[in-house]
Formats: C-alpha cells, sequence, structure tokens
C-alpha cells in the first residue's frame, strides 16, 4: 500500500528529483496496533530535515494523517516516509517553486528473532567509511551509497549489523543503526557533527538517560575505545534496542545498563 | 521521450532503489546531428562505476541501441542515462540477483548563449564542501545532495557556475563541470582520489594534452593558488569547455591554452 500525494499509487514520474539526485529525506517508521510509534518526532527530524535542505515541510497534520490512513489496520508493520523536492528545476538547480513528493508506504515487519533483542546480535566493522560533511551530517536523506556498499561487505547471516568509522577512523554508527556503549557506568554514543545520522530511538534515550539521571556524553571515539566496552547496543526505530554480544573477534554481556535502556524505551512507548 | 528498460514510460516503481536510496549511476550526454556524443567514453564510465558499485553492466551493445534510438531525430539535444540497482533487496542490503532498471530520456539542450563559451563565464566560490570518500570519489553516482545545496547557494543569473571545494579546502570542481586552470603553460586540473566526478570531457582534455605535448598535472591545489592563475575553463559533455573571465573579485583572460583545446575538441569530436 502506497500513498503518493494522498493517492493510491505504485509508481513515482521519472522526472521526480528523488530518482534523479536523491534529493529528498525519508523516515522509517515502526507500526504497533495500527498506530505509527514516535510519529511526532519522526516528523520533527523530518521537519528539521526539510529546513536544512531547503524543502517546504507539507505539515505535521497532513503527514499524521496519511500516516494514521495507512497504519490503521496494521498490527505490526513498517511505514516508510519519502519526501523528495519533486520534479522541476534545472540539473541541480532546484524550481523556484518546489512542489514535494511525499510517498508514504506500508511494509511487512522484518522477521527478526526475539534472540536479537533479548541475547544480543554480532557485528563486524565496515571497511567503506563515511565521508565528512557537516551540511548533511545528521540528516536522514535520500544519499544513502555509503550504506548500501557497507552492507554489501558481507553476506554470513550470522552477523546482524556492521559498524561504520568516519574518513577520521571515528566510529559512527551501524548501517542501520546508531551506538552506544557503556563503560565505567557512563554511556557514550557518537557525536554527529560531521557524518551519521541522528536517529529518532538516539534522540529518545539521549532524553531518558537525562531524566533518569544516566549520564551520557557524545563525543568522538575510536575502535579501540569501543572494543574496551563494558556493553555495547544498537537502536534504531523498527528494532528498538538490541544488545551487541560480539564485535569480531571481541564479546561482550548483555549488560544492566542496556536492559535498564530496553525498559526505559517500552515503557515511553506506551 | 523516456525508455525505461527498453519501454517507453514515463513512471518508475517506488521500489527502486535509485528513488530509495539514490543507488545507482548516471551519465549526461549531448546529442548532435542524431548521434550521442562521445558515447563510448560514457559507456565507459558507466562500466567502470558498475564495478565500482557492484551493479552488473547492461552491456554496451545494448545501450548503444537504446541512446541511438532516442536521439536518433534530435539535432541538438541531451540525452540522460540512469542506471539503477533495481528493486529488492531488504533496506540498505542488495537483492541476492540484481535486477538492474536502466532509463533514457531526451531533453532539449539548455539554451545557453554562444558568450558563454567565447568570452567565458563568471563563477564564485560555494561555501557547502564536498565530502571526502575514496569509495565513491570519481563516480557519477545518483548521491547529488552537495550539489544541489551548492547549486542552492545562488540566484544570481550573472553567475554561471559554483566552485566546490572539499573538506580539505581543496578546489576540486565545478558543481555541474570540471576545472582547469593554466599557469606559466602548465594546465593543472584536481586529482579526484577523495572527492568529485571524473567527468568525460576532463578525461578526453588529459589524453588530448597527452597527444598534443600539453603538460597537465592532477594535483591537490587551493582557492589561493587557483586565484593566481593565468587562465581558468570549466567543462562538462553538454558545454564542452566555457572560459571561466571572472572568480568573485578576480578577473581571468581568455588565454591561449582555452583556445587551443576548445578547437582541440572540436575537431577530436568530428
Amino acid at each position: 500500500m502506497i500513498l503518493v500525494n494522498g493517492d493510491y499509487r505504485e509508481h513515482i514520474e521519472i522526472s521526480d528529483r528523488g530518482f534523479q539526485y536523491g534529493d529528498g529525506l525519508f523516515e522509517t517508521i515502526a507500526v504497533s496496533n495500527g498506530h505509527p510509534v514516535f510519529l511526532d518526532q519522526h516528523l520533527a527530524r523530518l521537519k528539521a530535515g526539510c529546513r536544512r535542505l531547503y524543502l517546504p515541510f507539507p505539515g505535521a497534520e497532513l503527514l499524521t494523517l496519511e500516516a494514521q490512513k495507512l497504519s490503521g489496520s496494521s498490527e505490526k508493520a513498517v511505514l516508510k516516509l519519502i519526501l523528495t523536492r519533486g520534479s522541476g528545476g534545472r540539473g541541480y538547480r532546484q524550481p523556484d517553486t518546489i512542489q514535494t513528493t511525499r510517498v508514504l508506504s506500508l511494509h511487512p515487519y522484518p522477521d527478526y528473532p526475539d534472540s536479537y533483542k533479548e541475547q544480543g546480535i554480532n557485528a563486524r566493522f565496515c571497511d567503506i567509511r563515511l565521508g565528512l560533511n557537516p551540511a548533511l551530517a545528521g540528516i536522514k536523506h535520500l544519499n544513502r551509497l555509503e550504506q548500501i556498499l557497507a552492507r554489501a561487505e558481507w553476506a554470513d547471516p550470522a552477523i546482524q549489523e556492521g559498524i561504520m568509522l568516519d574518513m577520521n577512523a571515528q566510529v559512527i554508527e551501524g548501517t542501520m543503526t546508531n551506538l552506544f556503549y557503556v563503560k565505567n557506568n557512563t554511556l557514550y554514543t557518537a557525536s554527529l557533527t560531521l557524518a551519521g545520522v541522528a536517529g529518532i530511538i538516539r534522540g529518545i534515550i539521549l532524553a531518558l538517560c537525562a531524566s533518569h539521571n544516566l549520564v551520557v556524553i557524545e563525543h568522538s571515539y575510536t575502535k579501540d575505545e569501543l572494543l574496551l566496552a563494558d556493553e555495547v547496543f544498537v537502536c534504531n526505530s523498527v528494532i528498538g534496542i538490541w544488545p551487541v554480544k560480539q564485535i569480531a573477534a571481541t564479546y561482550f554481556p548483555v549488560g544492566a545498563k542496556t536492559r535498564q535502556l530496553q525498559t526505559l524505551l517500552t515503557e515511553f512507548q506506551s
């Protein structure tokens, strides 16, 4: 089921700048019991992304209406929202009047086994690095070749996520997740000023830490620092929080902080 | 007129990874007297891009046939060829069997005045920087938000091109062109190992220099070095070579090397 600018369609114009240049943004939203989860946060991020890419934001009311229309009959699903600069303009130059294209589509919820959430996952380090660009850092935009090349590095089904470093060899995130680690009871995650996507669950975790007196530090850190962690976990809107039990040859326990945040996130959602 | 996998169509599936992630490549080809200009070079670059992105190349014969089919009746036009990873896969992960989508579309030739080629153009420096990524450098891929943000920086019609620096403050290229400069009879252009698009005309100019005993150096250079140049020009497949007569407050003459290369390029094309 796909809604394009409010109409049920399966196709998009070839001239759409989303297709021509990746000129747009997207959100991947979990649907639970007929409701898009954390929809307000997703729409707030989309709006912030629009400001950074000079895209007119279609309005939270309209997008909420359409999101609910698609999600209403699904117990568990994934809702994807794509917003592009539409058609027009001359080459890279955007049109004088931008008519965005909004695409909402509903997808089956991935069949991840419960063990990922409970016992944790295996991760690897990816070879391809994330480029540095403050103008695009943090935004969930449609230019995702780095993630695609990273995900193409392994086919082993025993490995669930790849960890990406930036060009300065600093750990940034997973291919589809943000990454946190715990060391001596303090939480750490990458600062996303030069690369990376500022995930919704990452933002909620930062807020939950603040409201529950958990110390969390956004900073720049290396592979070696990560491998010395007491606990590691990844997060995104579809999976919630998955402990990481192994990165390459290093093993991690599923620790108390990870469990605490899983619980806090579940409580916050309901 | 648009050919999608050989059929006349105006739309593409929303699930296409070109639309979802910018997962693909493109070529912009001049059409002159019914023929796609430098088609072999464009297809060779496309093939090289396919290797770097793990995309199956559809074959030069098929693409040549389709390119000629679209171009046949046009005296002067622009042919755009987009090749994507098609639909399928799971998130960033590519499908096990990749069925590429190829889109060839014909567009009117832009109405650039002759003065651009003859007397030169005005350029400015863009604020947004090109991110560094050797895995994507040189490839003409569909992730073009940096160029779009750069082109959105100015609306003054008296300025025809914006010059982009990378995150290390090295000059790389124009938003839609490659850049050369001349100093003491030597030609210089940016090396594209960390950022930039390896343009077809850039490649032909390098080859023409080699065959005509013109010294050309690919290197890393700053804004200040560029502003001390004797001549500056930009190039791409649609415009050929345009002298640059002004960058910000600095003026340049249209020099002998620029004229020589314009002539060599015209001769090479015919």
